[in-house]
């Protein structure tokens, strides 16, 4: 609803693309439809490059829903968020739980679980994700690793790791890679796992330049 | 005795600089003299800069030093972090306290104090920093609000803006400024002030451009 009244107030032609890349939740309590998480980046810089490159606007939309389709996420919190208006966490997990397909503001996910190793965290998301996707062997994919907020680096690469490990069992190849905080819940601790099936085109709009806050580079 | 052994196994001339810029603790269990904490970062951006200008190494240690001397720094913890060697937490705090004056690796500070707003941090930690500097009125600055790692940048910007106040109290004109989480204890919540007093030749130094993992501009 908020991002149709923007598109009707922009004063200008405007298309609206909706991301739902998250294979964790269906429907909840929260959503009507799958969620958009993390994969809205990936989204945003293959348009944005597009659109600079002077793509005209109903060509633009066609690639992002392209995107889209074929986006998948799915995520994993330590410790929920605490949104400062509601001024407490958004849900409680005790100290040795985390939840897995949690939502990227903080909504619960599928369900909860005992801690479990990086590479056990990897094999769940990234199968869940591959399940649903469908690829065929040696289709090449980016891989976006990205942190909730609270979770460092060191982590983050250790999970990109593991799940490079599963897309290689499962024959996909890794044509890009990208790892980091990029789409936070404030300072919740987990990450989500992003993977896009791309093919040469997709590859050059990922690898133009970009310089925003974020995301930099070629430049 | 680390950086020592380095220098000598380089293979080439060096020098070294040691950062000293934290105004929390004089000494500790941890540490001869003072501890350096976020200001190398202000050492190394300055230093490179002349570096690639073409300045010489003695010119280079000098520059260093005086930087380092500008400098002065003060952190507060809201959590501690887990070195993943040791798997348990640094130092405990309750849900409710804070640790004023932390270490950049987790190292207990001056004291523990029931939680407080942004402006009293800020004051705390500013007042500190300008008592030890002795800066007269109308002097730039440089004011860097480092996260330690688990603290989201709307908290980081909120101390900013807090510190801010305080220099504008202190009659100092905040000449540059930079806020993001750069010098990190892995997920410890929390964050740190560094003020470095500048004059117009620091100020290029630190505007020149820079392209590293962390730090980009002006390319």
């Amino acid at each position: 609803m908020n991002f149709e009244m923007a598109a009707e107030i922009v004063g200008r032609e405007v298309r609206t693309i909706v991301t739902d890349d998250d294979v964790a939740v269906e429907t909840s309590t929260y959503s009507t439809g799958r969620r958009g998480v993390a994969g809205t980046l990936i989204v945003e810089k293959m348009v944005g490059a597009a659109a600079e490159a002077g793509r005209d606007l109903v060509a633009l939309q066609a690639l992002g829903k392209d995107v889209n389709a074929r986006t998948r996420s799915m995520g994993v919190a330590l410790t929920s968020c605490t949104v400062p208006a509601a001024g407490k966490p958004t849900f409680q997990l005790s100290e040795d739980e985390m939840e897995m397909g949690v939502g990227i503001h903080g909504e619960p996910g599928r369900r909860r679980v005992p801690f479990a190793t990086a590479d056990v965290i990897a094999n769940e998301l990234v199968n869940s994700i591959l399940n649903d996707l469908g690829l065929k062997r040696g289709t090449p994919v980016l891989l976006f690793v990205n942190g909730f907020g609270g979770t460092p680096a060191l982590e983050l690469y250790l999970m990109a790791n593991a799940a490079r490990r599963v897309l290689g069992d499962a024959g996909l190849t890794v044509a890009r890679s990208l790892t980091g905080s990029y789409v936070t819940s404030l300072e919740m601790a987990g990450c989500s796992v992003t993977i896009t099936a791309v093919d040469d085109s997709l590859v050059a709009l990922w690898d133009a330049p970009v310089h925003t806050a974020a995301l930099r580079w070629a430049i």
